[in-house]
């Protein structure tokens, strides 16, 4: 499936890098901790980092009673974020050329505050299996007071696109000629082996999630 | 130095993590790929990806004449960003407390186009030796027509916070007799080996600049 491109999600530089492909979109957003949200404060824009979850077309974020994010995407009823991976810096000959590739990711969506238990425990559970895949299983779950103490919204997510940067190495014809060295630098993000806590009773092993979790991670996104 | 407390910078949610101070904010800033831009766009606030470049209290962004961000930016003449290094996933015995340890920075300032030659060039250089420190020196330096196509906006940083999370672990005291594993997951980007062009002149090596980046971050940031 494919969202409509529309005023907001039509990505106009690099319009060749762009996919608005449900399925290539959602899987980057699947492997990403870490969102990028944009919210107006007293009229200013700001941008802050938060983990999330996703279910269906929905993404789920949570926040304390207080947090000022949480409440102004409240207020406005909309938001948008952002997600992105790095995958390599290229070097070019020109200053011009040097770019990143990258797999990226940007969201448009209606925001709505869950108030039952019920709408909180499927927003908190979406978070938790996104942090680890199955790990709400294995964990105790929020208790009333927690429960209290936290603010849990929905985002349906109304359209997208991705960018996908992944394409090789480019310098104006003339500048090959030059002396300059020219390459990529390939980056990752790798996950290293888990690290019980120091106060774990002795008998617990590392269950078969979190390793499940470690062995997709450990070589990177 | 440290930046004043404002109602802009100071941090309220996770207070005890945060640093006003200077040569911690920049430390984090200056070994950050990419940071996310806030921006209002038609009364919405929008978040967007790039690169950047730091020299003293200055930060550097380019972009093509058409870029939607940069003439927003420069319409507003103000922006706040933030950059995020994630260091390791916590898993806790309760769903509640589950929590990453990071390195964040956001940051307020005032923004100007940059549009003379002289001013351009100044932000491309920093921008480029962010990438690669040292990298001007050993790539063409942008023509005529590259200046032409390129938007050069300055960031005069004129308040910021850090947020560091690298706290122990931490559960309810009753839930470390509950038969759940608990640990940390340690993350990191690591750099790789550079690869040269496949049209690259035989005899040019892998340059100094280049080899020292890779060692500075082959083990992660």
């Amino acid at each position: 499936m494919e969202f409509n491109k529309t005023e907001l999600n039509k990505v106009i530089r690099g319009a060749k890098k762009a996919s608005y492909n449900k399925d290539e979109i959602y899987a980057i957003l699947d492997i990403s901790e870490i969102c990028n949200i944009a919210f107006n404060y007293k009229g200013k824009a700001f941008v802050q980092p938060i983990n999330y979850g996703r279910k269906g077309d929905s993404l789920y974020l949570h926040g304390s009673t207080k947090n000022r994010m949480t409440n102004a995407l409240i207020e406005s009823g909309e938001v948008s974020l952002s997600v992105l991976i790095l995958d390599s810096m290229k070097l070019t000959r020109s200053a011009f050329h040097h770019s990143v590739n990258y797999r990226s990711v940007v969201i448009f969506g209606k925001v709505r505050e869950l108030t039952s238990d019920k709408g909180k425990l499927i927003g908190l559970k979406s978070i938790i299996n996104h942090f680890v895949p199955n790990r709400w299983e294995f964990c105790r779950k929020p208790n009333e007071k927690e429960l209290k103490a936290t603010k849990v919204i929905e985002i349906k997510i109304e359209t997208a696109s991705a960018k996908i940067a992944n394409a090789p190495f480019k310098d104006n014809k003339a500048d090959y000629d030059l002396d300059f060295w020219a390459g990529e630098i390939p980056l990752k993000t790798i996950y290293e082996y888990p690290i019980p806590d120091k106060d774990l009773k002795k008998e617990i092993e590392i269950p078969a999630h979190v390793l499940d979790f470690y062995n997709k991670r450990k070589d990177g996104l």
